[in-house]
């Protein structure tokens, strides 16, 4: 089920110096396996990919296979700003037991189309895994065309794409315009978690979910009334969200998963510096969030 | 010199793999030393810190202190998306000869001012030499505002920015504004090539100039008319680099650098993938623009 239902991105317990803790990491997989997540995003932007070296990117990978052992697919962050080293990437994740590949158009210096174009195609081709595009303007600074992800549809294992959920719940036919350029086997999905459920409500046929990495499973049942349609049941269950959702725009998700799987007592890993953790109220209201998804 | 007049930023030539070319470094640097520029910027956007690896980097400093020998300042771009390895990538320039340094807020995930505050102050402490705050939102997605660049300016070895020219060429004001906030041995300097004339003129300490790292006698002739306040001289001598400015808009500097050196025969290095080389049809128009500086 890569690329369809709910695919949870943990974050990655590391130390100060970039040293990954296996023990923490292998427990928060197995909370996502036990839940039943669809997939693992393993280093998605929440996972820290771009701060973490490329040896630590593979133990991982490793750790994760490990853990996950086949029974939930495993996707894995290949992003990098040079070609060769994303490709060196999606050759270490295959070696270590990915099922499927995500790829972001990581920038310094803005890149054209055509460049983003044959990055892809590179890493594409670099082993006989899928590939999702990973469209993430924010981070990357390079928001994809509705032109160009067609055209790299028609490379052959790229076969997904993440897209930003707020352009399609702001215009909801902005996922039937898109979906209409794409082939029929080309999965559609969403993140940014505030808007995601009514994303899946349009047709999106995958969450990638920062929150579900974290609390699998009150993320899956909103994940699962969206995938049924039930858009009463949708709202009343993001309504329980909200109070995180608002966290989450105000200091953004990565920050605020760091700081509840402390309070959880998952792990003491801090985000790589320069980021810095939350401060000590901020920490209250992220308890006081979570602590309302209890109910749901 | 460091931090004023003309500060000139050279490409790194490099392998696809990304091994630096000493010998062909080594003689963009005898160029530019030779033509008398003010201080080196080495391994700056233009330089493609972002795409070298550690090893690699420290490398190029090495090369560049043996080149300069002391006699023009070298200037080091530390940037990295780690607090610890820009710190890391500070003292092994230190160690290989740099006079000074130059950081950018590289970011994945957007950072907030105290973060950048405090990825600053690490690295200024991590070695004895002077450092300049490289501001480039285009590139790092981070826009210092001047109550930062104040509050950083305080900080010890912090003695220098290399402020984007455009916002003051639109209004003249904003240097004086930003200059009245900062101590008097700070230096205010800017990038931007085709702005950076007229932010000369403005007040302006130091140019920090793309061109100026591979035509730096053409360059030089525009700096100094700008630093002598001459404006007829400036805008004579700026219409001639018109053509260039012009593809550097259209283009990119960096791209058309690397276009500009292989036609000079100075190397037939490229830009690291993903980013592409230049058309055959741009490649002539970026030779006809450097021949229009032939006759100045």
């Amino acid at each position: 089920m890569l690329f369809h239902g709910l695919s949870a991105f943990p974050i990655t317990p590391a130390s100060a110096e970039g040293r990954v803790n296996g023990e923490e990491l292998s427990a928060l997989l197995r909370r996502l396996a036990d839940a039943g997540v669809d997939s693992v995003g393993l280093l998605g932007s929440t996972g820290s990919y771009m701060y973490l070296s490329r040896q630590e990117r593979r133990r991982a990978v490793e750790i994760a296979a490990e853990t996950l052992a086949g029974a939930t697919p495993l996707m894995v962050g290949v992003g990098a700003l040079r070609t060769d080293e994303a490709v060196a990437l999606a050759i270490d994740s295959a070696a270590a037991g990915a099922d499927g590949l995500l790829l972001a158009p990581v920038s310094y210096l803005p890149l054209s189309e055509d460049e983003v174009f044959a990055h892809f195609a590179a890493v594409a081709g670099a082993t006989e895994l899928p590939l999702c595009i990973y469209n993430n303007p924010l981070a990357t600074h390079f928001s994809f065309s509705n032109a160009l992800l067609a055209r790299l549809a028609a490379v052959p294992r790229i076969v997904a794409v993440k897209n930003p959920s707020a352009p399609v719940v702001e215009n909801p036919e902005r996922h039937a315009a898109l979906r209409h350029l794409l082939p029929d086997h080309f999965a559609l999905g969403y993140s940014g978690d505030w808007n995601a459920a009514a994303a899946i409500l349009a047709g999106g046929s995958c969450w990638y979910s920062v929150i579900g990495g974290l609390l699998p499973g009150p993320t899956l049942k909103l994940a699962r009334a969206a995938q049924a349609g039930d858009t009463a049941e949708t709202a009343r269950l993001n309504q329980a969200f909200e109070p995180l959702w608002s966290l989450f725009r105000e200091l953004t998700g990565y920050r605020v998963v760091y700081a509840a799987a402390n309070a959880m007592g998952l792990t003491s890993a801090q985000p790589p510096r320069p980021i810095l953790p939350l401060s000590d109220e901020d920490r209250r209201r992220v308890t006081a969030a979570i602590e309302n998804l209890a109910a749901i």
